[in-house]
């Protein structure tokens, strides 16, 4: 994935990679307003926690880009609104909360400045979010191909890969990282319905860096373990809460539940951003539901009767009495998670 | 479901409902030639093991329907030829070989009659194959309908319904026959990967019958099941053996480990010619294999990358322990399994 950019800053716009269109098409789309960034967010144009808080503090910068030099209210009051906006797009990644978060503390720490002084204190801290993102993968793949046995037949589900953060992937930066480290690795992709992101994504990110990966629909996922077929099984996150319960891609409690059943490790990868020092239990996560049409038409194909009731969660939560270990740059968290995360919080303040 | 037949015999020529057109249009086949139905079993343009069973006895009759009345060597020889064909459009459900083996002993108990005698004997035979199947699914549809609470909210998989039988259904002759006995059913239909089986076709039979119906991705069952929205799994069968494993469609497996998990009762639906009194574990059932395109592909849009690996079995196996009962036309089975799957092979010769 060296060549292709998940996203960037180029010239007062953001580009990214339309991961909607993937593996059909290959289509940058430059985006040169914070309405833009909405809704790429929102229609999945680009998807995944980290990148999605990425490209919100991208959005904040592109919100007051162009805004001229005098009216500091106005300035003020066009960075807020956008971070408004762009904090209701999508419900359950924290990540997306946190880039905001950070981005308005950039702005309330950069006041004193003048606006044009504001403008760059804003894109050189949306810049950090990505460059430490990348930083971060990078860590977390170190870390985390360390749990890996050195025949490691992995699964994954959905995407955290290079399309779901700035860069290298955080579920996919472990597989990524082992077999730089000579590991011999298999690993099968979840399709991950309803929008494929295993079968467009994670194959395509694989296939880029030549790692061995098969294509597997999600029902399949308790066959393979009960053929022995799975050793491990890695995934993303989009929020952790303080006792590691964790919201994922839908599928993914499944997924945890036949681990247990089967006795495979099942690993959770994902950044301090990614953690939700304020809930205490996953009940409290709120899970985004989604359109209808994303399960009932497969591009213009209906696939259902145009009528039918559909109940499309996007995220499920998964307790973490099921979870093996957690990966974050600060190291691997593993149970009890309660204590454990609460000297992470106290350790990163 | 009144007005649709599954499959019907018309004035010498087999007419089935196009499953795999459903429900984007509704295409009648005109098949008149055996040939034509083993590339109807084999292409999927008509699914589930009760119905792949009659499909083949028809398809004998086509077999030898307008072969000559003299060369009796060569009418033989045709029907003989045209059974092994069928034999082999598909390996893993019971009710093909057992309904080509009834033909096979229609075929020799008439050997002493004409060719026009044989050939009313052999569509006879297959018209009561058909006509025994819809008695047998409305059987199991009363019986197993006993075990449905008052207020049944019923997870299935795949279609055990009118489409996958004579008509009526198993799994969903057992929802039909609740309705009808007043009880309060909302049932969720997993969609059923790669060919959407539950979301073409059986949301649309059960919409057609006025029946609460809702969607749902594979992946969603287990997040279903922990938001207690399910209180019972009802699936059909494609081969049952003497210790109660099931072979099912893929995803059955982990539905069964999700129950268990959950403490939800998982049924299975399914007429005696799934029973596979020859063989003693699951470990024995053959596992179709189907092609990659039907994972890669939805309809013509490619979904992810042309040249993935991927494994696409279209079967899994269930162990008997994590079976709550199979509801069959002569009674409920309850475990002890081997036992009691013995005493049926027993009353039944």
């Amino acid at each position: 994935m060296e060549d292709i950019k998940t996203i960037e800053w180029v010239n007062g716009k953001v580009r990214i990679l339309d991961q909607s269109q993937l593996p059909e098409e290959l289509v940058l789309l430059e985006i040169s307003d914070h309405h833009g960034i909405v809704n790429a967010i929102k229609n999945m144009n680009l998807r995944g926690a980290p990148v999605i808080g990425i490209a919100a503090a991208f959005g904040v910068v592109l919100s007051i880009w162009n805004a001229g030099e005098s009216d500091r209210p106005g300035f003020l009051g066009k960075a807020n609104k956008a971070i408004d906006e762009l904090k209701a797009t999508r419900p359950t990644a924290k990540n997306l909360f946190w880039a905001l978060e950070r981005m308005r503390n950039c702005l309330s720490g950069n006041l004193n400045k003048s606006i044009r002084e504001i403008k760059s204190a804003l894109l050189k801290e949306a810049e950090k979010i990505l460059s430490d993102d990348i930083k971060t993968c990078k860590t977390i793949g170190k870390l985390g191909a360390e749990l890996l046995p050195n025949r490691a037949n992995i699964l994954t589900h959905c995407n955290a890969g290079s399309l779901a953060t700035g860069d290298y992937g955080t579920a996919l930066g472990i597989i990524r990282a082992g077999v730089e480290a000579g590991k011999k690795i298999k690993v099968y992709a979840d399709e991950t319905r309803p929008l494929l992101q295993g079968a467009r994504l994670t194959t395509f990110e694989l296939l880029e860096d030549g790692i061995d990966v098969t294509l597997v629909c999600d029902n399949t996922a308790a066959f393979l373990m009960q053929q022995s077929m799975i050793n491990m099984i890695i995934v993303g996150a989009d929020r952790i809460v303080r006792n590691g319960d964790v919201a994922n891609k839908i599928g993914t409690y499944g997924l945890a539940v036949l681990a247990r059943h089967h006795n495979i490790p099942i690993i959770v990868a994902a950044p301090l951003s990614t953690f939700d020092f304020t809930l205490e239990s996953g009940r409290d996560i709120p899970i985004e539901e989604r359109a209808a049409e994303e399960v009932i038409r497969c591009g213009s194909k209906l696939v259902a009767p145009e009528d039918v009731k559909v109940y499309n969660p996007a995220f499920d939560i998964t307790p973490h009495y099921l979870i093996h270990s957690i990966v974050t740059e600060k190291g691997i968290i593993k149970p009890p998670f309660f204590e454990n995360i609460a000297r992470l919080a106290k350790n990163k303040t």
